[in-house]
């Protein structure tokens, strides 16, 4: 099963917003193991999409566009599939009074312009609309389908997991309830993983068993997907997995270090603070998008001169890399914020050395229950990279020290 | 000129890491005036790489391809597009001893595999490399040309700006010195700008002095293009649009709203510190990416939990979605963090109303010299999107008070 995707949208084009969908999209068809061979970007065009899709359904199986379903004149990717499809676009009742309810629960008025978003090519499936206004369509091309989703990213995502995935997953055929599990791990390379797992991978692949596979993301870590028609061999793949890697998986699934952190401190009732420095702020941002982050998220120290750790944080003076600073910074955060536990990180992102340290020293400090330590850690890339893996390693320090309390 | 963008990576397609080239490219090419109507996303696939060029260059005038430049035998951009050309490849020797020389200047060991990137298809001209080991290559392709340059953020933002953009608008024949300025605006509307300009952009498209175009970015603000063909023209241009809208004008060409606050706090040599609680840390974050702030970014405290703000920032204890709290907010930042200038932002991201303040609810405070105001806005959108706003709002209030000190 072959699923291609194009994005709709001059603001794409011209750089006005980054096509993060492109990306969330890529990784969800990954995950479910469909192959996806070409993203395409266009303008708000009609006769442009209208090429686009239709060349698409050359060489793909199905197609996902997402984008141009708003209300105005110049939202034509409905008009532009009906054109492919060879149908007319006909108003759709049950999606009127849909969005006439979203307005009246907003209490705002719906001008009719609103009602374009109801108009339907004739022969297509709708997806009802939860977030935004406007529906999605499931349309069937000659033996091949498009997908129309909105462009706006909540709304992308809630419809594909809801309706999209599923869908292509019974079109392909595969039709088990349980298709795969995603084993996420921090700190292993993939070639150390593949190197784990050894011969495994191989009888694997001359078996109908499970297929594995290994997703890289370069500054959050592996995932290793495990496909399998039977759930019984999931688990049994994800027990051999956990046999010899269990030391690096942080969750499974939807699960990312900063939602694992959370789901520990809250079965700890403890409470967060975290003090930082190189990553400038970007831990504690992390941190505030898991959802419910007020119940145990106290805030952050961001330490950026040397003499806020030294007064606000009670580093003592001497070099601000280094073990000892990140223990201070530790439980500086604890002590000023209040917090059960202190997450710290302190280090070089460049573009210059510090303190005679290499640019991607960093050094992690935990300070639970009044005990304190800290890791040192020596990443690479560029100054964006070395700050985001270091709040990924920060995280995953924090994971390890909370599994042991 | 139609010039058109083919990203190469299985990864982008596997959504391992985000397509921020593409963005950065559509701007770049929409900042000088060149068209751009379709990007693509091919994987590391050669017999795909040479059908999508070959197809783009059908419509297109020029064709910029990123990634799949490395020195390993994944890395087939080089031999697709010396197959497109109908070349050979021929290994370059002044190329080489780049490669060589930056490993020595690493002290690193070169092995002969990095010699790929040596390989030159017959009749390319060569971008020198400067920060990494790939260089880029100028590939005419009949009366086209095929531009191939690093997917590696730093080395394609360097190799487009010297060279790929001055390439193109040569070829487009517009060889005048300055030939567009972007004028920076935040916090009034595409519309309203028109509206401002009035007749003004009726005359211009009836005249051959210069021409004007909108660029906006949801959370960053809408940017003014102008084009011109003699650089006073471009002045009379600016100095016009500036009577009517100066005071929504925080920059032009390479500002952002940070790197102008940045500005003017060296200017005054003053120090800033930060006091957040929706934005969670990226207040601090986006400061931290200006090139230099340590020597006047003194920190942040991310005061997510009430009692943070009670008792580190000692804000009166009250509703802390407010001006008071936003007052006393900056001016906890001065004193906790020994700044000269409090910045602060306080609000409701979403999704829930708190306090009985609406989602979207934000009070931006700023102390300085003892002096502090704080001002209340509105903001729409996603819980991503009121605090990316928050944090630009807060950038430009700030501005506008430093420039009346």
């Amino acid at each position: 099963m072959r699923c291609d995707v194009i994005a709709v949208g001059t603001e794409l084009l011209l750089g006005q917003i980054v096509n993060t969908n492109a990306s969330e999209i890529g990784q969800m068809l990954a995950e479910n193991g469909i192959d996806t061979y070409k993203q395409v970007t266009v303008g708000d065009n009609r006769e442009r999409i209208v090429a686009e899709i239709s060349r698409a359904l050359e060489a793909a199986d199905a197609l996902i566009v997402t984008g141009g379903l708003g209300p105005t004149h110049d939202d034509v990717t409905r008009d532009a599939v009906a054109e492919v499809m060879g149908v007319e676009l006909k108003r759709d009742d049950a999606v009127v009074e849909r969005i006439k309810q979203i307005f009246r629960d907003r209490n705002r008025e719906m001008s009719d312009t609103n009602l374009r978003q109801a108009e339907v090519p004739q022969g297509a499936t709708v997806i009802a609309q939860r977030i935004g206004t406007a529906p999605g369509l499931i349309c069937p091309v000659d033996n091949k389908v498009v997908y129309l989703i909105p462009g706006v990213p909540d709304e992308m995502r809630e419809m594909m997991s809801r309706a999209v995935v599923p869908d292509l997953l019974e079109r392909s055929g595969n039709r088990s309830p349980i298709v795969s599990r995603m084993i996420r791990t921090f700190g292993i390379s993939e070639s150390k993983l593949a190197e784990l797992l050894g011969d495994h991978i191989t009888d694997l692949d001359n078996s109908d068993d499970a297929t594995i596979a290994f997703l890289a993301n370069v500054t959050r870590g592996v995932t290793i997907r495990v496909t399998a028609k039977d759930p019984l061999a999931i688990d049994k793949e994800e027990k051999r997995i956990r046999d010899v890697a269990d030391e690096w998986i942080y969750g499974v699934d939807g699960d990312s270090l900063e939602s694992v952190v959370a789901e520990l401190v809250v079965a700890r009732n403890v409470s967060l603070g975290v003090a930082e420095s190189l990553t400038g702020g970007s831990l504690a941002a992390r941190l505030v998008n898991v959802p419910g982050a007020s119940d145990w998220f106290r805030g952050g120290i961001v330490s950026y001169a040397s003499d806020v750790k030294f007064d606000l944080l009670e580093v003592p003076e001497g070099p601000v890399v280094s073990e000892k600073a990140a223990i201070a910074m530790a439980e500086g955060a604890c002590r000023v914020l209040k917090s059960d536990i202190g997450l710290s990180v302190t280090g070089v992102a460049g573009p210059a050395e510090q303190e005679g340290q290499p640019v991607g020293t960093v050094f992690v400090g935990v300070s639970i229950d009044g005990k304190s330590s800290a890791t040192e850690m020596h990443l690479a890339g560029t100054r964006e990279r070395i700050r985001e893996s270091a709040v990924s390693s920060a995280l995953n320090a924090l994971r390890k020290h909370l599994l042991k309390i």
